[in-house]
């Protein structure tokens, strides 16, 4: 059996809401939902908020891991998600929790990479 | 003042040593001597081994996050750094950490992308 690289979406969201780039609480919330939802396993998670109400967030899946780093005085918000295809075929839970975290965010502008790892 | 972005190199590297890819505790040190030369502020960490020997972890830094996910079996592993420009420009630091790591796993394979995000 070889290595069977998992998909990688790595992405940058422009003219977001700055009191949803603060609100660290909901997309936590959001985060564990999705987990549960698509059945992932977290081995772990860092949230931390900054004093201006940024924050920044990396969360270990058996999977691989999703990070969010905001700048609310920017509108501007980095978010990646990499799950790992070794157990199971995971490109599409990969894409519905891009989706998911788009439609929560509803940035204006979006810079994204789909990568193959 | 507009959004600066950050240097995140995403990588792959193949046909690494076995042994070293279920060494985690060398790798933490590593990483922890990076962090403290680099004076990166670390926020939080997750390290999480398998029971086949390969493990998994994510880095929470103030100026971002790095993250592996190691897979013995396969001589595999995917690494990757990403470091805001918010305070001050990290791109050298983004690449040395890179050059570092690169160094302590000696892959014969890489496989990277250099995203501006």
């Amino acid at each position: 059996m070889a290595y069977n690289p998992g998909k990688h979406i790595v992405t940058e969201f422009k003219a977001v809401n700055e009191e949803l780039l603060k609100d660290m609480i909901a997309f936590k919330q959001l985060t564990n939902n999705l987990i549960e939802e698509f059945e992932l396993q977290k081995v772990g998670e860092v949230y931390h908020q900054f004093d201006n109400g940024g924050y920044t967030a990396v969360v270990c899946l058996t999977e691989s891991h999703l990070s969010i780093h905001t700048w609310p005085e920017f509108g501007v918000l980095t978010f990646d998600v990499f799950l790992s295809n070794f157990m199971s075929d995971n490109d599409e839970k990969v894409e519905a929790i891009y989706q998911n975290v788009l439609m929560f965010f509803k940035p204006e502008t979006t810079h994204t990479n789909k990568l193959r790892r």
